[in-house]
């Protein structure tokens, strides 16, 4: 066996896939955030050139595709596979972004989950052999994605306190083997939990279980232990979520103190840029991984990380119908160095 | 290397995944087709018991994973992955049917293609050695589709000749490594092909190009042939959609005469169902799979067969925006025998 299976949820690779190459694409106020010089490209024009918001978010994935090719020194003929997904309906997003680039694709659909459900996938793909070089991709729009979910732009609806903001933006990444750092050392696959939240606008109480859930799985499977990682870090449960899941954890005996952070609450000024709860979406977990956080790896920052992407597995119709807010989480283990898991 | 990859988009499994069990789940008028002796539940209520056609289709997912892990005489808790999707916005039929069975989960959107592309996963989990038993799982319901893509029910659309008809049904797969047919030979990941259609009632004709390019890759980087498949089989093209291939097969060079069929002419009976150009939905691939074709291989009636899930990858909002359709195929080499690929 190459892989290996540990208790449940988790898998060890023997030979962990390498990150060969990273990007992110980002809107203007994404652009103007904390991690603002962490990202690759920082948009003006949130349309990105196109003739709805729909597009724009194609485009940022095209863009973001690209520029991990390019960093990567490959050409798009020599990926294998991409596993990419985005939020909206029918994942148009993706779809439309791969089309042109003939690279054999397999969609995905794991709402704010989809980096770390792409990064797992793109990972047992290299390590099975059945692909050279694997991309994970995802992408959101903040535009699209409020006329999808809420309201139309237009109509000026106002927003609860615990609301996050979807982040406009879309990172991909490039897997290999070639026994270079930062190494996925491991996955830890999500169950879907609901504990019965049906506030549509409160998703961070709505993940955090199915988060600290998949975190305390990992580190039974592995034998592994909050001491083994630098940082555990969700994307996106915001403040809200945030501070339930470290209650959470308190709760079952796991003191994570400063280790324990959301990517949607590091992307934007909480104080000065009037997003309430904090980022969400797709492309915020996913940016700030192929941001700041791979970059933090590289100059040794951090060693180890435990990557957790968070899903609201809702729809717009599930809400009328008066059903709660199931989640999933993914966990990827990325490592700076050699050993460890 | 535990896979081997071939060419760009090929995959041969070393050590073919063995499917242990498999069930199919499907509502009145398929139970009145010409393939109802194949079926493991025919249900006269199309609502399963359920207040909406949504909760419907999340219901017939349930009991397909049931009746699977049934005949496989194993618990949920065995099972290390479960990689599913479905046509309804965010995938809503199957969180909601996975969410209280506690198996970790990988959500797809592949829309028609989602049995070929959860069956590829899901073989890949396990010859990888991600997963000891892994389900592959998808699901449509004719009233919930319609009313989402197309008209409301009770609107009383008239539906032009190109239509399909929605299939009503759930299928799901248990994998594992166990040395017994029928096994998972080898898995060919589409690219997205688009040649341009825009007719959004012509999926048929949308999806052929795809699923000429996938089987022709399949044989290019094999170096198999027709003459080493019984049967090569779309779903789901449609009558229009088959035509189109047969003669696209032929301008290639391929003459594959009565080894070409498809899912979506096989399931209804054309001459009395009035279902136009035939059957589609992800569930249309999923219980002629589950039901007849696996059968068929235990039979030994076919003894290799290359099965290829064909999605059309447009939502209505690409379809407002003036987008044509982009196409994807996936396919699965299965066998009834030793030998082969």
């Amino acid at each position: 066996m190459q892989g290996k299976h540990l208790g449940k949820q988790t898998v060890r690779f023997n030979f962990p896939p390498s990150i060969r190459a990273y990007a992110s694409i980002v809107g203007k106020k994404e652009g103007e955030g904390p991690l603002k010089d962490y990202f690759d490209e920082i948009h003006e024009d949130t349309k990105f050139g196109q003739s709805s918001w729909e597009k724009a978010e194609s485009q940022m994935q095209t863009l973001a595709l690209q520029k991990a090719l390019t960093k990567a020194a490959l050409s798009p003929a020599q990926i294998h596979m991409v596993f990419a997904g985005d939020l909206l309906n029918q994942c148009i997003g993706t779809s439309f972004a791969i089309r042109g680039s003939e690279i054999p694709f397999y969609g995905l659909y794991g709402a704010c989950s989809t980096m770390a459900e792409s990064l797992s996938l793109a990972a047992m793909a290299v390590e099975g052999g059945f692909a050279d070089y694997a991309a994970a991709m995802t992408s959101s729009h903040f535009a699209s994605a409020e006329r999808q979910y809420r309201f139309p732009l237009e109509y000026g609806g106002q927003r609860t306190p615990t609301a996050q903001w979807t982040v406009t933006g879309s990172g991909a990444i490039i897997l290999e083997q070639n026994n270079q750092p930062p190494y996925i050392r491991g996955v830890t696959t999500g169950k879907i939990m609901d504990l019965g939240i049906t506030d549509a606008n409160n998703m961070g109480a709505a993940m955090a279980p199915a988060f600290v859930d998949t975190v305390i799985s990992h580190f039974q499977d592995s034998g592994l232990s909050p001491s083994d990682y630098d940082l555990i870090i969700s994307g996106d449960l915001g403040t809200v979520g945030l501070e339930l899941a470290s209650d959470l954890f308190r709760r079952e005996g796991y003191a994570l103190g400063d280790k324990l952070k959301d990517c949607g609450t590091m992307i934007f000024d909480l104080e000065q840029q009037d997003v309430h709860a904090g980022g969400s979406g797709c492309g915020c977990s996913a940016v700030v991984l192929c941001g700041y956080l791979l970059e933090k790896l590289k100059t040794k920052k951090y060693r180890n990380i435990l990557f957790c992407g968070t899903g609201a597995l809702l729809s717009p119709v599930s809400t009328q119908q008066g059903e709660s807010v199931p989640a999933v989480c993914h966990a990827v283990a990325i490592s700076g160095e050699s050993g460890c898991m």
